[in-house]
């Protein structure tokens, strides 16, 4: 994925030809369409060939599973034509390494979950930031998702690690765009704010604007 | 999922006929199918609903997602047919929750996973399986799944949580069904040691015919 905008676009829709027709009309203004499994198993998975005709996609599949299915699912994901799969660092070392070295066939990105954003990640997944960071480190993976309405959390990740940080929780979920890139994030990820805009294509380039001058003036 | 032979088939496969003809033949000595990501990929979700008219089906999509996207995965594998979703508890309660929520309006059930048995499952996970246990509790699961090739685990989750126990790893992965069962699993999950065979059904036969005459022997 190639960083022109900073903005990454999670069409988190269900319908295939609304999902393919927004993200042409706004592919100016992202580097990447992320797709999640319930669009996934709605439409089929050439959704996912679909789209990477028309810009860089990301599977957030947030694989948690052992690592030979793990393996499957990843070059599923990859033969298909994405870009990147979205792994859990949770199931540890092994499982994350299965993304990685199926990746690395295809020429292909690892993003590894290290904190989540909604109410209950703070149950387990908060005291095992340190350790999911170590685990996602070892697995040489090419970056990381980040809470981005949590800008203290991304801090602490790039303290932990040295890598590219994506965030979600941008918009809806009350996470600003501007402070997620203040505290390191490299790419926001925006869907609700783009797909339920009365003016997606204007949203996407509002948000793309705001945030590449923030990025230019880094 | 009602308990005849205790015995759960892992289709673990990728083709969609293989699969519906393998679990007919050996129907009768099953309590359910489980599929998971890779054939589902494959073949498409309509798999749940061809293998629902066989047997119950476990859809094993080991949900880690925030609790809307959670929800809406289980939505549609309940919509297909699937009588259970396998779902982790790491991303925390109200992720979980938002399973048992949506599988309580389809009469559906929720097993949550609080342990794993691959190398690097000891991780991080192994040292969750309280607060695991503890978040599965709450958050009102049918049953959970423990590792089969580690009965000392069963019997920790066992004493943790009063619920049904689901054991994989039988067979290829080392696991023993009479050791697991012994040690508190209700099910024994057996995917390799079937669908490998060279004679399935014999192999799925044979395999219920021992854990049936221990369960018996309780």
């Amino acid at each position: 994925m190639q960083k022109q905008n900073g903005l990454i676009f999670a069409a988190d829709l269900k319908e295939r030809r609304k999902t393919l027709n927004l993200t042409r009309k706004i592919s100016d203004y992202i580097d990447a369409v992320k797709v999640n499994y319930p669009l996934v198993l709605s439409t089929g998975a050439e959704i996912i060939s679909d789209l990477s005709d028309i810009t860089d996609v990301i599977a957030d599949f947030k694989l948690a599973d052992v690592p030979h299915i793990n393996s499957r699912i990843s070059k599923i994901a990859f033969n298909k034509g994405a870009s990147a799969v979205i792994c859990h660092a949770f199931t540890g070392e092994e499982s994350l390494k299965s993304c990685t070295k199926t990746a690395s066939e295809f020429d292909g990105e690892v993003y590894s979950v290290v904190n989540m954003s909604h109410p209950g990640s703070e149950d387990v997944m908060d005291s095992s930031l340190p350790k999911l960071c170590e685990i996602s480190k070892k697995a040489d993976i090419d970056g990381v998702i980040a809470p981005g309405n949590q800008p203290d959390k991304i801090e602490m990740i790039k303290n932990k690690i040295d890598t590219k940080i994506l965030s979600p929780g941008i918009g809806a979920q009350g996470g600003k765009g501007k402070k997620a890139i203040s505290a390191g994030a490299d790419y926001i990820i925006v869907g609700r704010s783009i797909y339920d805009s009365t003016d997606p294509v204007k949203s996407a380039k509002k948000i793309r604007d705001n945030i590449k001058m923030y990025y230019s003036n880094e």
